[in-house]
């Protein structure tokens, strides 16, 4: 691999072999410089950054592939919801031992969303820790000059707005960790399956970027749980809301796993790991919105409206009561 | 620290108190949000990222502001070697626990510096892991566009040009480990100690980047040991290049470690953690390169002489006699 005179060193094997194929954006040099170029045309580029750590964010015998494609899509997941196109990333890869198998197949994952999201490999480090496995990504987007769209911004009024569906990945977890919705399921493989899919496999909503870049007035993606991802937001924007907990989002697994018993729509709208998009849409864009995510083929449902105030947001059954949230948010520390 | 229905989140608060005062830039919007912004003019984007492991890459019982300063210099020296300026750094940090005296002096470090070099804190990532403390910053400079010095570039008859001495960090470990140069120095603490610093606080070139933007026909940072990297070098550049070792330049802790016996000079040049710049100036260039780093207080000393070939650089004594390297770098794996 490595011509005469060249350090035979173990990092730069590996990178040739499984990463420089990956690094096809002509700023990448192809991973032989220490450094990698975003070029701009005067757009501002959008950064963004998510660790993983092995027993925290993923499970140790998750598929290397799945591993791969959590760590760049919850990067991805933030510039969709920023606005922003995506135009590259890198990644700090801290391995236990070097593993080709294991490698080979964490690069084809990694390969495989990169061009899919049109999202190149730019550069990185790889480096051994005696620890657990861990990741950290770099993402960049590029939005027009001040274009990016902020947590800060929704106004009162505006539409609550939530692509795909709410709880999913939470219950996965729940499931790899033969949890209560495990048992639930016990006899529905494809649901069971469908939710760790969700927990494993994130699905970021870059396809209607633009749409959000274009009518949202503020938005974030929901990582740690939808309630307290709408507190932040509006925290942020300095504003309330009311949310109508029966126009939220939930797949034919969780509203199953629901109605068993497995699982409280409290513990639904706190759980992690949605990797959806999170926005306030003003009144008059509503429509434009939704026809544009429909075409895009991303649901997209409102749940509620922003409203003045600096109260938590409110979550309203359909008899109009409030649901008492003891947690909103999922939180390692 | 947080408002009514915010959500009481440990990772936002350890954020709000010792991270958000490093974060001046307006593109970090205060740490507020799910990405931050870079601003282009036109002018290219240059990307470089490192991890740190506690235990690999700096010591467990290591200071925690040299920490922070070791995670932030090593991509300050890269930048400083492709010619481009401090923008700023986005920080992945893995924590075992939340130990808030560590993190106060881990901040307090990491935000002198950022103040230091120019380079504020855009946005980052704070997890929990059960494993060793890791770090990964990703750093962005400017450069004016296709400007960045690349590894590949040096000619035949340029000068092999290193900054500061070599061998300084390598020593400091060693003497960390309680090693033979520990032993060999053992009545000399300023001696110890000034190895051990250069270990832990490397000192990135980046008064000098614009001086490598402007000469150097290519360039990179000293993090493997100048054997190995300028073999690189050379490998990128399709060139060789013939080093004269007694014009590397040693600190005098280093020299008098070498003249008592307790390291090599093959060890002084295949030892890591220099962070110096190695770099080919033209032969018309070298004056003016040598006058701009005076002007900035940075040592440059030219060692060799870049040829035709590809062959491995060769490295020889003052009878002319080649020194046999076993290895040529540092290398984790």
């Amino acid at each position: 691999m490595t011509a005469p005179g060249a350090p035979a060193s173990g990092e730069d094997s590996l990178i040739a072999c499984y990463f420089k194929p990956l690094a096809t954006d002509p700023g990448a040099f192809g991973l032989n410089d220490d450094a990698a170029v975003l070029k701009s045309l005067g757009e501002d580029i959008v950064v963004t950054t998510d660790a993983l750590v092995e027993g925290v964010h993923f499970l140790a015998d998750d598929p290397p592939h799945t591993i791969a494609q959590k760590a760049l899509r919850v990067n991805l997941s933030d510039l969709a919801a920023k606005g922003a196109t995506p135009a590259g990333f890198v990644l700090s890869l801290a391995l236990r031992k070097v593993d080709e198998a294991w490698l080979a197949a964490f690069a084809q994952g990694l390969g495989a969303d990169a061009s899919e999201f049109n999202c190149p490999l730019l550069g990185g480090d790889t480096v051994l820790t005696p620890g657990p496995l861990m990741l950290s990504i770099t993402a960049f987007g590029r939005v027009a000059p001040d274009k990016m769209i902020h947590r800060s911004g929704a106004k009162p009024g505006d539409h609550v707005v939530v692509t795909g569906t709410i709880g999913d990945a939470a219950l996965g977890l729940d499931i790899l960790k033969r949890g209560r919705v495990a048992a639930a399921l016990a006899g529905d493989a494809a649901s069971r399956d469908m939710l760790v899919d969700r927990y494993r496999v994130p699905q970021p909503r870059n396809a209607i970027a633009s749409a959000v870049g274009a009518h949202a007035h503020a938005a974030m993606d929901v990582s740690d749980g939808l309630a307290g991802d709408l507190a932040k937001l509006c925290l942020a924007s300095g504003v309330s809301a009311v949310i109508d907990l029966k126009s939220i989002p939930l797949s034919r697994p969780v509203s199953a796993a629901l109605a068993a018993g497995a699982v409280s729509m409290a513990e639904i709208i706190s759980g992690g790991d949605d990797y959806e998009i999170l926005c306030a849409i003003p009144q008059g864009a509503l429509d434009e919105f939704i026809r544009v995510a429909q075409t895009a083929r991303v649901a997209v449902s409102p749940i509620g409206t922003v409203i003045a105030g600096d109260s938590p947001p409110k979550w309203l059954d359909a008899a109009g009561k409030e649901l008492p949230l003891t947690r909103t948010s999922y939180s390692h520390f």
